[in-house]
C-alpha cells in the first residue's frame, strides 16, 4: 500500500520559504493569508508496516514539526 | 481555506533523498518497496483562489514533478 507521510513546520516557527512563497504570491496579485512549506514522503510499504513508528523514529522532528499520516 | 498541494518527483525521476530514506529504513529492518520525497505546501486563501493556477505557474515544475491538490 502507498501511505503519505505529510510534514509541516508547526505554526509560529521560522519558515522562511513558506514566507517567500507568500510574499511571491502576494506580489502576483493571489490573496493568500498563510503558506507553509514542508516535506512529503510517500512510503509504498506492506499492509501491517508501522508507519506512525517509521514517521517519528526518521522523518519528523517533533520539536519543530507536526506531521499526519494519509 | 486551507489547501494542501502534494508535490512528488515523477515516478522513475532522480531522487536522492527517497533513495536514501529507502536505504536507511531497510537497514532498520522496515520492508519498504519504495520510497518518494517531495515538498507539501499548505495554502490558506479565499475560497475563490485557483489554487491550481498556483500550483502550475509557481510551485510545480511539470517537467520533473507531479502534484494533487487536496
Amino acid at each position: 500500500m502507498k501511505v503519505k507521510v505529510l510534514i509541516l513546520p508547526r505554526k509560529g516557527l521560522l519558515d522562511p520559504e513558506g514566507r517567500a512563497v507568500k510574499e511571491m504570491l502576494l506580489e502576483n496579485g493571489f490573496s493568500v493569508r498563510d503558506v507553509r512549506v514542508g516535506k512529503l514522503v510517500e512510503l509504498e510499504v506492506e499492509e501491517d508496516t508501522d508507519v506512525k513508528a517509521i514517521a517519528e523514529r526518521f522523518l519528523v522532528n517533533p520539536l519543530v514539526e507536526e506531521y499526519i499520516i494519509e
